[in-house]
């Protein structure tokens, strides 16, 4: 019983989704395909990348994650198989899965064998043609070798770091939850690294946050609250309420954490 | 072949639904989980107790419902499961199940028992750390005697009722679809008893109608239209339009029934 | 293991799909349910059929098809089974299945037959007590022919066609996905055969194109992009850009393929 994780900037409107789960149930009418999300934004690399960081380890073991985030479609870009430990990701080599560790990868695919393709090929549909019907046969337990030769790298992206600058640590935020909750690139461990246990203060916008909370809930006289949320990083927000469009704070939105010469 | 059955408010942008299901198959790879809706207003625990209750009775025997709307994330609001002759219902304990008859009910379990849940668990995704794994575990059959100790009440919400003021039956819109079709709190029961059989008018914004149409095709002249719909509620529409957007009528508009003393 | 395919109008936000995955499951629980698209712009029964022209042939054999775009719900169409040499299609007859071809369709039967349906028939949901139940009904092995009497024609719909006048080629966009491509309704067959190995010049809005390309990437310098696209229709794009948007182009909107006289 084997899955296939499905991650794509191609939304919900089109059939472009149902179409790939024709294909993949054509060739393994047993697998069981789960959404991640389509609604990546179109053609973002970088939230997709960070979207499927966050959501593989909690897959069971064996799992085929198809990720089509793919601006370089019809291109010289590559697409790859890459085997870890417990997963097989298919991709464009583009960077989507810059957050996989050297140190889980097993082993690189180029995609070469065209045995495994929907002919003809389109020019703006590989998902359908060549990544949905890898995925379907790898699911069903063809050996990843099979698909093409071997290669030794896959593409980085580089993603906004948090660094210290004039005393302060600047960070910004990079995801923009459904309930504007804001999630910024300052993960726990970087935080309390900076603070040393001192006292500080949190400055993002004109909010000034001076404590990590622990719950939604600190937040019910309407402060804005800092917290270490599902994703491991800092998140910013409003107590049932949009923090993005109230406190009018985007990806990309400046944050930065000031440290007191005082103990906390 | 188990079902989950999911109905949340974490929208289908996120990963949040994603990684429920991944948390879910790790558990039990077998069963099969339907989407109800994502959708939910953010937070809006009415809303999901009222698509709860308009969609459980059309599901098999023996399917788990997980809930999660859950605003109070991480604060002191209880956990349940809560057992029906034929259901099992997994949600936080802030009323989204208030719409299940207390007959109907076998058993309500406190979920205590953190045997079953992810760790750590984290202050603001219980869905993934707590209830995706609690469903999970459910429906491969452990028994819900295993999750905590029994309760005696869960949360009940007051909704709007109908009301009968000066002659008038008085409702209101509580929920508006896809089509932009009002759907107002007054069952067909309740209409039945009030007007008795005797011409009646209903009036809501500057609409007046005068008789419960049986199709939407009534409606083909462009008047606005009553019809007892698929809720089992007075509905208000405008044939192949939006009644909503073009009679300026929204969730908590108000409706009034007014009844000639002439027999119909 | 059967697979049913849904396309609906019905939106993600209501709980109209969810009720109907419960209806069919409590019929079939093996079966396994895909969407197709619930986007459909309300009612628009021309696209429901063009996404399901390009979406069906991706699937397995025996795949049943449930198309739920229907306002006509409640009055007198008709509804359908169509069986073709490898699929089946559950419809109301509105012209939803206008591109099946006569030589493909083995058998029309209309679906008359209660037993099979949930009752109450309500008169504003035949997605989910007709078409639901026959279409898991169906998935499970009944025979089309117990749910009514053989007929011989479905409702075809007109759609807009490509004409020459003028000696130019005009066609129009026909959709619009969700980058804001613009899929038009001329086919390679009738470009190719209209252009005849000339040199040719595409007008559509202010954008002028003098040339087919083979990938997105051509349109890396901004110009409009003319391409063969995975609907096998020319598309005009923009790399990386909503062409819709910026280039202001919509559903209906123009385009025309001015021959020249020379070779090209």
């Amino acid at each position: 019983m084997s899955i296939i994780a499905l991650l794509t900037d191609f939304g919900l409107n089109d059939n472009f989704v149902g179409v790939m789960k024709g294909v993949i149930y054509h060739i393994n009418p047993e697998v069981k395909i789960v959404d991640l999300s389509h609604q990546i934004e179109s053609h973002n690399i970088h939230e997709a990348a960070f979207l499927l960081k966050s959501s593989y380890p909690y897959f069971p073991e064996g799992t085929v994650f198809l990720i089509v985030v793919d601006p370089g479609v019809g291109s010289e870009r590559k697409s790859v198989i890459v085997e870890t430990e417990k997963y097989l990701f298919v991709a464009p080599d583009n960077g989507v899965l810059s957050f996989l560790m050297e140190r889980d990868i097993k082993r690189i695919i180029q995609i070469t064998n065209e045995e495994y393709f929907l002919k003809p090929v389109s020019r703006t549909f590989h998902g359908r043609d060549i990544f949905a019907p890898v995925a379907a046969h790898l699911s069903k337990g063809e050996k990843v070798e099979k698909f093409g030769p071997g290669t030794r790298k896959i593409e980085k992206l580089t993603f906004p770091e948090p660094q210290v600058k004039n005393n302060r640590l600047v960070g910004e935020v990079i995801y923009v939850d459904r309930f504007g909750n804001l999630i910024t690139n300052i993960n726990q461990d970087t935080f309390l690294r900076f603070i040393k246990g001192k006292k500080f203060q949190i400055v993002i916008g004109k909010a000034k946050i001076s404590k990590i909370s622990s719950s939604y809930q600190e937040g019910k006289e309407g402060l804005p609250v800092g917290i270490f949320g599902s994703f491991d990083n800092l998140e910013i927000l409003l107590y049932r309420d949009d923090a993005s469009r109230l406190l009018n704070l985007h990806k990309s939105s400046k944050i930065y954490v000031e440290k007191s010469t005082t103990r906390s």
